[in-house]
Order: structure tokens, then C-alpha cells, then sequence
């Protein structure tokens, strides 16, 4: 996420009431680099006004330079700084719920003893009754070492948990799903899989989340060939599906045609190792891919790319994406006429948008315009309602295909908080494993309500 | 639970609207000897009257005995058998929800990036801070590997959801905790302690549950061993803190006292070595045990019991715990007068109490007065708000003090879902804990309410 290192607060300021103080106020603050986000009035008084203004800042010192900036501005009185966000992560943000009341014997005898031996023996006979007679389809693992958080880098399960629980509260939200936090106190490959597939039982899907490269790829291609379920490595698929809607949707606009442009991806860590094989999938051809480290350049060959460097593909590829987290890589003077652009390193981009432009690209963008958010929850859904035993190249291309498709003109993806294009995302995904013959599931009706 | 293999039907009846029409349809069914729960007016016609009535068979063709009894009863048509528990278990009992609704960007922004990052940093440098900012607190794994679940003995982890679930589900009604199920795809000892102590970083106690003997004892020792916070085997000192509440009452009834009273534990398995563990920790005088393995008989001896044999229990004790799944093995002739009688077997107990009251016994009870879903929540609770490194000797038998402590005039131990109870353990055992000088949280205004 491009912004993931910022800090938030809310400003709580009495302005007078007179117009153009709080204008005054936000250009105070916009002019030290603030961003600011919701303002909440808070209370309307004959002379003042109090309002709650959301602001980000880069770090501490920022923020106190935005408030000393707030201290000169005249007509307001900053009341109070506070961190809302911390306070709403008391307690955490998520919680395993009884989805029926226990308050008399009756309602004990249904869901505990001894009602619940039939159901008990019922799957034991029947364990594909699990199904129907569990939570398990619902439940999905989210599962972490912490090793590559955000653009945190290696800060360790326990810093890593504030993050999982996000996505679980986003499951829940979106598609209805039980995301289920699973912090793992081993970096080492082999302990991981076995963890993970000794617990896969209790989860209809396994979502890899925020392990860094290169043992990322080796987990999730374990986990997929042991457990007969959905296993996705959110930080590469997620990716990868959500990059490729945006960049179907950036081709159109530069009219361009993506099966007969070179495309090329710089940097092949986990995300951009997973785009340029969604590319290459997308396209029908070779993905042209740099990376400064040997091993991920075999790896891209072997996954159907071709090795190459930062000039190369600069001088050759119509379309360019860059994952390698160093802001200003791509300098101007490189960029060739008429390049679709997009450059995603957080918080910083390879190189402006407004840059890229000026120096001749037909279209630029860079992170800020794609949230991760907009895969998981759908692919998820669509694969478990399937029940398939792992999600297939198409699906994800489908997911992609189907984000781009949704999204509303002047946008290059759609709302992340729409849930019904999450939803659309998930049919299209059991439409895609019904077509390839990978649906377990009975799927009648499911379609019905597109 | 002592009719953990029963099966429960809701049957729709329409009775003629004369008296005594709902009188011969339960003396019908009791008469087949069919159990009936909670009764339900439906609908009042002039002419006749529906009722679904709750009853409870030992089997399908014991259902199908009740059912043709009905069908003999003048004045009742039977018009439908409903399975109301399966009904409540589609879909699951239990469900992971956030708690907040993420409906907005400024929503996003605080539960997930950018807000996230400084509450993750924040744990990175003061990793105790998970206590507060994350959901690990009340996050509590339900970990089995289905090998004894209820009465239905190695059913599997998969056939165990349904149990675990219950279990889940009474965490979050009772004291608020949100009980998560673990499957173990695995019966191997290291890898279920490798597997455990690996995820449970995520969680802020274990409760280990249905793992057989003598498996169950080594897991659990090493898992305690190993992680810094409560490590709880529920089938062990679950029933073991209900069973000596229910004995602390029963001696009271029988005037006896405890102190200088001999005990005997007859069965030494997972809940019988627990009990006996904790009688002598209450009596402060060993327990003679008897069991028919002689690595249970040196693993009491070990734990400070006596080794004996049924007939030496029966000929010398004074209180007799009886928990060997064998129906019927103590006559009536073998009870000494005075002797308080705790056969706890399920579903049928080693000696009715009636039969060992009239044999001379000064008191009886057998598994129905003992409901284990008294011990754990209470006990987590505490031990969780206490922030032990791990549950003592003692935290359990204050449990099974306030236990008995709280049971009303005529009964053997209260109602197990009287919240208030719950509470009431879990602020003893927290207290218990200070005492101990293990509780690490701050613990002041927890007992304010009390």
C-alpha cells in the first residue's frame, strides 16, 4: 500500500466562524506536506466551530512541523491531537462469535451435548457433510511470519497481527468470510508447510500472507501440491490479479493492444514474479523480466519469462511495470514515447507519474491507484463456494478480467469497498472452475442473483 | 456429558384439545423409555392443539419405537420428525467477525493501511503491547486431534468440529473469549507439540481437548513447559475442578470431612488421574487409584497416589470417584455404609445412585449432576485476565472451592449457564494468581465487581 508508513491523527480545531478559516486552516497544513483526510464537524457554536480533521503525516517530526503549522494559523485554536486509530484497535478487530444464543438447557442440549453427537457422527460417516454442517467452508487461514509486512519489511508475527486482522475485518466485510490469523514463529520452509498443513483441515482455504521472497514461492507451491483446497499467496496472486485489471484497463485507455505489445516487468520479488506470469497468461507471449538478483531471473525463465535488464526493457517494452521498491529508478530521459507506465513501489513510485508523462509515456500511474484489496476477498469466496481443490492461471485471469471490467470510467480499478463488485468477482471465479471442470460444489442457484 | 451418544428429534403433534391428551403422549414415550426436553405450543386450535415436543432416543430404532408408541396414543397425530439440531448446524455455529463496520476510505485507512503500520510498529518495539492493541488476549485455540471425543471415542479431527465448536460457542456466550478451533491432521506426540507450539504466538491460552490417553498427558506437560501462558487439557482439570466441586458438596451432604476421609479413584485415564491429582491436593492426603494399565497405576504414583485395586477401594475408602466407562462394574455389595459414591461414567454409570443408596451409601450421584462446562470458561477467563505463564495447582482448586461455593441448596454444583458463576471463577482464579504472585496484568478494578 502507498501509503503504509504514514501516521495518522485526528486534529480536533476551533476555527472562527468566519469564512475562509477552515480553507486557511487546510492550506496550513497542505503546505507543510500534510494529507488530510474525513473532517467531521463536531460542534457549531455562535462564534466558533469545532471540527475533526483526519490528517497523514510521514512520521513524528512531520507531524509536529503540521501542527506548528496549525499553531500560527489565525482564527484556530487546536484543541486536542488524537489517535483515533490506536483507540479503535483496543481489544483488537476481530472476534470468534457464537452464532446462536446458549442461554437455557434447551438451546445447550442443541449446540453442545448432546445434540451435537449426531452431527459429529453424521461427518464421521460422511466427511464431505463437513461442509454443510460446519464452520470449516467459512473459515479461512491467515497465515503470516511477518518476514515481509506492508512496506514494514521483517517486523515479526506479533507486529504483523494488527495487519492480518485487517484483512480478516475486510473478509468479513466484502465477502462474508471468517479470516482466521495464524502467526507463525518460524522463518524455516519446512516447519512452515508442515504447521500449516497439519491445521489445513480446520479451513476451507488457506490464505499465504506477507512471507517474504524466495521462500514465499517454495510454501505456497507446497501447500498447493499437499492440501486439496485453495492455497494463495495473497501477496503475489492478490497482486498480480489487481495489477493486471489496472493494467487492462490503462491499455485501453492508451489504445493499445496487449497481444502484440512487449511487455515488461522490473523487479521479481513475489509480486512482480506472480504479474509478469499473469502478463504472460494475459498477453499469449514472453514477458520481458530484470531483476538484480540471478535466482529470480531463473525463476521468471523458468515460469516462461525472459531474463533481461532495467535498459532493455525500457528501450523495448510498450508496457512497463515496476515492483522493486526504489523510488526515482526510472528516470525520464529512459522512459520511450508512448510506454504504458505503471510504477507501483510504495510509498514512493520508480518514477512520477506526472514525470513519465511529461517525458512521452500514453499513460503513467503508480500504487496509489491499486489497492490490494480488490483481489482476495472475491478470488476466496468464488473458489471455496466452488470448492475447488486448488485456484487454477484462469481463475486469476478471470478475477482480473472481471475487476477491470467493473470499473467506472476516469477510474483504472473499481471501488475496493463495493461489495458487490467483490461478489461479481466471486461468481465469475466459480464460473471459471465450473468451466474448467474444477467445481466440487453444487453451484445451482448461485449464479442467479449477478 | 452423560448422553453424549443420544439423539434428539423434534416432533410435531396435534392433540385432540381435550385434558390429558399431552399426559398419555408422555407417558407413551417415557413408557418406551424415550426422554423428553422442552415443550413448545405451536398453534391452539378449537379442536386441537400443536406441540413440538423435544424428545431424546438412544437410537435410531429406539426413535423408531417412540415414534410408533405415539402413533398408538389416542387423540395425538404425529405430523412431522424434525431435526432442528442439524438444521442450527448448517453453516457452522461459530463465525470470525470484525469489529467494526469498513464502509467508507476513512474506515479502510484506520483498519487497515495506513493506520495499521504505527499500531504494528508500536508492537515491533513493545511487543507486550499485543496484549492491548491486538485480539491475541482473547484469542484462545480449541485444539484436538479427535482421537476421544465425547463419549463417540477416535472419531477424527474432521467429525470433531461440530464439539469444538460447542465448546466455541459457550467461550463467547459465558465469559466473552473467542474460542477458535484447531483440527490436527496428526496423532504423532512431537508434531502435535512442534504444531501447537509453533501457531501459538496467535492465541492467549490453549485449551487442549479430546486427545486421548496417555498422549494427552505428555502433550500437555510439554506444551506448558514450553509456552508462557495458559496450557489448559480440559478433559483433565476441566473435569477434574466440576468433579471435586461436586464432591466438596457431596461431602457436605454427607457430613463427612474431607481431611480425614480416604479416598479412592477407581479408573485412571485422562479425567480419572486428573481428579485424583486434584483430590489430593484438597484432601492434602494421597488417593488410593486403581485402573487396570500399570503405566496409568505408576503415572498416579508418580502424581503422589497409592496404587490399590477396585476391591481395596470399595473395602477401605470413604468418598469413591468412579470414571472407567464400564457400566455396572461396582455391585451393590460392594459399597460400604457411609460411603459417598461419584460413579461418573457415561452413559451409564459403574453403579445407579439409587442402587448404592439403598446398598448403604450416605450419598450418590452419578455423571448427570457433573456438567463440564462449568470448568473452562471460568478458568480461562481468569487465568487469561491474569496474564499467567501458566495455570497452577492451586488456581484449580480455588476454581473447584468457588464452584461448590456457588451451587444452591439441593444441588450437587450450580447452573452451568449462570453467567455470573463464570465471572465469579474467573475473578477466584485471577485473585488465586496474585496470590501466587503469577498474574503479570494489571489487575487493579478487575474485582470491583464482583
Amino acid at each position: 500500500m502507498w501509503w503504509s508508513n504514514k501516521i495518522v491523527r485526528v486534529l480536533r480545531c476551533r476555527n472562527e466562524q468566519r469564512s475562509g478559516t477552515l480553507g486557511s486552516l487546510l492550506t496550513a497544513i497542505g503546505a507543510v506536506g500534510g494529507l488530510v483526510g474525513e473532517i467531521k464537524v463536531i460542534r457549531v457554536g455562535r462564534e466558533t466551530m469545532v471540527r475533526d480533521v483526519m490528517v497523514f503525516a510521514d512520521d513524528f517530526s512531520h507531524l509536529n512541523i503540521i501542527l506548528e503549522a496549525i499553531h500560527h494559523t489565525p482564527g484556530v485554536k487546536l484543541l486536542e491531537v488524537r489517535d483515533e486509530v490506536l483507540e479503535m484497535h483496543r481489544g483488537g478487530k476481530i472476534a470468534v462469535r457464537s452464532r446462536y444464543s446458549v442461554k437455557t438447557p434447551t438451546d445447550l442440549r442443541k449446540v453442545y451435548t448432546p445434540g451435537v453427537a449426531e452431527v459429529s457422527l453424521r461427518i464421521k460417516e460422511n466427511p464431505e457433510e463437513a461442509r454443510l454442517y460446519t464452520a470449516i467452508p467459512h473459515l479461512v487461514a491467515i497465515v503470516t511470519d511477518g518476514t515481509a509486512v506492508l512496506g514494514l519489511g521483517d517486523i515479526g508475527p506479533l507486529a504483523a497481527m494488527p495487519v492480518m486482522e485487517g484483512k480478516a475485518t475486510l473478509m468479513e466485510t466484502l465477502v462474508g468470510l471468517s479470516g482466521m490469523p495464524i502467526l507463525l514463529n518460524t522463518h524455516n520452509v519446512d516447519e512452515i508447510v508442515d504447521t500449516v498443513a497439519r491445521i489445513a483441515l480446520t479451513f476451507g482455504a488457506i490464505q499465504l500472507e506477507d512471507i517474504s521472497a524466495p521462500r514465499c514461492f517454495e510454501i505456497e507451491e507446497r501447500l498447493i501440491e499437499q492440501l486439496d483446497m485453495p492455497v494463495i499467496h495473497d501477496d503475489q496472486h492478490g497482486t498480480a490479479v489487481v495489477v493486471a485489471a489496472a493494467l487492462l484497463n490503462a491499455i485501453r485507455l492508451a489504445k493499445m493492444d496487449i497481444e502484440s505489445a512487449t511487455i515488461g516487468q522490473i523487479g521479481l520479488g513475489a509480486a512482480g514474479y506472480s504479474i509478469a506470469k499473469m502478463l504472460k497468461n494475459l498477453s499469449g507471449r514472453p514477458v520481458l523480466g530484470a531483476d538484480l538478483s540471478a535466482d529470480a531471473l531463473r525463476r521468471h525463465e523458468e515460469a516462461g519469462g525472459i531474463p533481461s535488464t532495467l535498459e532493455e526493457i525500457m528501450a523495448k517494452a510498450d508496457i512497463v511495470v515496476a515492483t522493486t521498491g526504489v523510488p526515482g529508478l526510472i528516470k525520464p530521459e529512459m522512459i520511450r514515447a508512448g510506454q504504458v507506465m505503471l510504477a507501483l513501489s510504495n510509498p514512493a513510485p520508480e518514477i512520477e507519474p506526472e514525470l513519465a508523462m511529461e517525458a512521452g509515456a500514453s499513460f503513467a500511474a503508480d500504487g496509489k491507484s491499486v489497492n490490494n484489496v480488490l483481489g482476495f476477498p472475491g478470488i476466496l469466496r468464488g473458489a471455496i463456494d466452488a470448492n475447488v481443490p486448488y485456484v487454477s492461471e484462469n481463475m486469476y485471469l478471470v478475477a482480473a478480467k472481471t475487476i477491470a471490467s467493473l470499473t467506472q470510467t476516469g477510474e483504472l480499478v473499481p471501488n475496493p469497498l463495493n461489495r458487490e463488485v467483490h461478489w461479481k468477482v466471486a461468481r465469475a471465479v466459480a464460473q471459471a472452475a465450473l468451466d474448467e471442470g474444477l467445481a466440487r460444489a453444487d453451484l445451482s442457484g448461485y449464479f442467479d442473483n449477478l
